[in-house]
């Protein structure tokens, strides 16, 4: 042949690269157990974490809990004793900065309530799931280990067989080589032999000749001998080579299945359920701070109604309401006719009308000149007021800010201090607040002032006007006798007392005096 | 008169009666006073309440802060070590229930700050306003006294007044009355006087007759000058009178004024501000609060996506790539020809074709009922961890129940124990669950076996339908000769290698072997 001669291998180097293939393969069946051990260890080790870190914040939500117990109950008892609190309780009217600190520490009892709840939930659902699923973990990894160490032993068996039958193929192939080399030994003497044959035979004798053809067919025999052992040794480790082949194709499809398929299906046998437990062990957990949450918004929802429904208006009814005695205005002053007086009402007869008339003139350009400049310190006083109106109804509430979490969760911005306004801003504002405020007391005590004497001088305005009759025509007033006086002003209009009393005691006056 | 005598009030009576009513007016002054004393100092206890309440509870929430700071940093410092971690600084890929661990403990720390944050605000910002507030209401409480305090003094000068009139109108009425009563007395004297002048006078001396003349004239000038006085104190007593009534007008309405507006306006200057102050001070606490929930619901939401992607198939696949030894199937074991020997196909020759072609069909008719009988086999495994998937899936997670507030504040349900299932219940399921489980991995198993024995067959039957030929024609398997055998099927389908690698490092082997 023309070919470079081949290296051929032989028996024990093939079964040397078999075995040390086998064993490559033996070592990571090995691994593979481990492996699965280690994943099941790694599981176990994360939910024994798991069920330490919820049963310590079971402790610290239960500590948080009593803590704001603690608080609401000192503050609760106090109040408990409070005039404010026994009429909270007779007729739920209270004012309304009472009724947010009520409610302010409603909602640090309910904080308590729910985070002691969720400490139980912690402590007894959530704990107890991970401590199952835990069990559940090293009870699927005993399973699953008995199944994989059967899988293995079954490819191990494949693996022998393999092995076997190429023994097999390698003894036939022998033998069959061997077969073939003699049966060409045998060809070659056959030709030898057949060459003498045909050799010039006149000068060979006869017994010679004799022998040398019984030779021949002893080596035709031998021939056919080989010939037939050689045809037998061929068949065979054709056979055998065909058995090599197709359990090499066997073993390799099991290999494949077991590394593609089964190997994935173990693994699965591990996690049977173990993803699904955990899903809702965390969503108990995630369930139970939900509510917390929803409780909590419910909660300040209630305050920030109150807060809302903080009102001066309704706080100072209530409060003339709960001091009757001290705001209810007094009888008013009447006319005591002296030793008999028949007269009870102004004289505006000759003698006097026209001192009266004067009088009443003077009043009224007097009232008039008062109600004008009154009325501008009045607008002073009232833009002043909605100045500071304005400065104490300033939105620098707003606090979201410190609550910006940076996405990196190592670290998360301290803003508190930047974000609330520095000190010295604060001072500022309050002594530009407070200074207003002076400017306002002035204005609103002069007005007052102003006011006062244009009560006075009205009252006495308004009665001359009634006496001297409309449009103050003196003859009417002359003609008018004292005895068909103007109806007193008690009666004109409603009367302090009652429109006072409406207005204080919204017309439960019966159940006040009571 | 034909009327009753009445009882007319004298200047001592009248007095008194005054007196008494002032004396009520006065005292209601007081008593007024003292309650925007009494209000400013509920005010300043509230806001002192509050900002004890506020320090108090600043501290439980810097506690609260503090622990979950240490009991998150407890878990970390223990998982910064891990292998796991390692991995997670490198590519950030986790293992799913890994990632909501650290999630979980992300979302301690998260509520650790904003705890903290919680009470810096209360601290540095809540308790401020409403020491505030409190200065605040005692500066006002101070002024409005001082606006009070001089209103209440003009409201006496202004009764001081209508006593000085009344006084007045007594006086020059008591003097009207005794004038009138002179006059009369002498008119009386006149008469007489008129009466005796006109007797008959003719037995009258005339030095007498002279002399009643004179005496007559007397009484008429008298009568004159009284009748004089009388009208000089007629008129003074109608001013005075008139006085009086005017007084009276303007006195009645400074104390309608005082009672129905000044009061109230003295309340609003006390007010001045507070309710808006508390109610920004209130804002915000509620604006921290409502941004803690924020945060804290944000927080809860990147852990419930975590819990969603909680994914055996992806984590089998990381799981497979963190361990490649272990997984990455082995080289397929080719055929090793034997001593040069140059066949390395099946050979299916004549003098082995015909059991060859018989084995083939016995293979192919074991198969096909092997392949029912394993089939059965599946679909029961199959309904068994669809049983059990249901079972590990069922959504028995939710807690709201034991978050109900009733309305009262008094009472609030414990029903932890009762919402979560009661432990006989659980155990009667887990034992359930394990039994389908022993049941599954029973059939799993059985599974296994009957596949593993297809897959041999199987790979043995293909290598001999492709060395017999399509539909196994004999007349070709003959003439085809050996040396152009079919393709062997590691380049017929993917290598099973480059599939698994395709599969288990997604293109990325080239970063795995670096």
């Amino acid at each position: 042949m023309s070919n470079p001669p081949v290296k051929f291998k032989k028996d024990k180097e093939i079964i040397t690269d078999y075995e040390t293939q086998v064993k490559e393969i033996r070592a990571q069946l090995v691994e593979q157990q481990k492996c699965l051990e280690q994943q099941t260890d790694m599981r176990v080790q994360l939910l024994q974490d798991l069920q330490d870190f919820f049963r310590k914040k079971s402790e610290i939500e239960m500590e948080y809990s009593r803590n704001l117990e603690k608080l609401a109950e000192r503050f609760m008892a106090k109040t408990r004793s409070t005039k404010d609190h026994q009429q909270y309780k007779k007729d739920q009217n209270l004012l309304s900065p009472v009724n947010c600190w009520y409610l302010l520490l409603n909602q640090v009892r309910r904080e308590s309530k729910d985070h002691a709840t969720l400490s139980d939930i912690y402590l007894n659902n959530v704990i107890m799931r991970f401590m199952q699923i835990s069990e559940d973990s090293t009870r699927l990894l005993k399973k699953s280990k008995e199944i994989t160490f059967q899988l293995q032993e079954d490819l191990m068996k494949v693996l022998n067989e393999l092995y076997t039958v190429m023994k097999t193929y390698h003894m036939y192939h022998t033998e069959s080589i061997s077969a073939e080399s003699k049966l060409k030994e045998a060809e070659k003497q056959e030709e030898k032999q057949i060459g003498r044959v045909g050799d010039p035979v006149f000068h060979i004798r006869l017994e010679e000749r004799h022998q040398r053809r019984s030779s021949v067919k002893k080596i035709e025999k031998m021939k056919e001998k080989r010939q037939a052992k050689y045809s037998e040794n061929k068949l065979k480790s054709i056979k055998a080579r065909n058995e090599y082949l197709l359990t090499l194709e066997a073993t390799n499809a099991s290999i494949f299945k077991y590394y593609i398929h089964d190997l994935s299906d173990l693994i699965d046998c591990c996690d049977l359920g173990y993803h699904a437990s955990l899903n809702r062990a965390l969503r108990t957990y995630l369930s139970a701070e939900y509510n917390l949450e929803t409780s909590r918004h419910e909660g300040l929802d209630i305050i920030e109604n109150a807060v809302d429904s903080l009102d001066p208006r309704s706080d100072r009814q209530r409060f003339m309401e709960m001091y009757p005695t001290a705001f209810c205005p007094p009888v008013k002053f009447e006319f005591q006719p002296h030793m008999g007086d028949e007269v009870c009402q102004i004289t505006a007869q000759p003698p006097v009308q026209a001192e009266l008339l004067l009088r009443f003139q003077q009043l009224q350009s007097r009232l008039a000149t008062l109600k004008i400049e009154n009325e501008e310190i009045k607008k002073t006083s009232e833009a002043t007021l909605t100045t500071i109106q304005d400065m104490v109804t300033i939105e620098d509430y707003d606090v979201s800010e410190c609550f910006h979490h940076s996405r990196s969760t190592e670290s998360v911005k301290s803003t508190v201090s930047e974000t609330y306004l520095s000190k010295p801003s604060i001072a500022k504002r309050r002594a530009n607040q407070q200074e207003t405020e002076q400017f306002y007391f002035m204005k609103f005590r002069e007005y007052l002032e102003g006011s006062n004497l244009i009560t006075k001088l009205q009252a006495k305005h308004d009665l001359l006007k009634r006496t001297l009759g409309d449009g103050y025509r003196p003859e009417y007033a002359t003609t008018r006798p004292p005895s068909l006086p103007p109806k007193p002003f008690g009666t004109q209009r409603p009367r302090p007392r009652s429109v006072f009393n409406v207005k204080l005691f919204n017309g439960n006056l019966e159940s006040f005096v009571k």
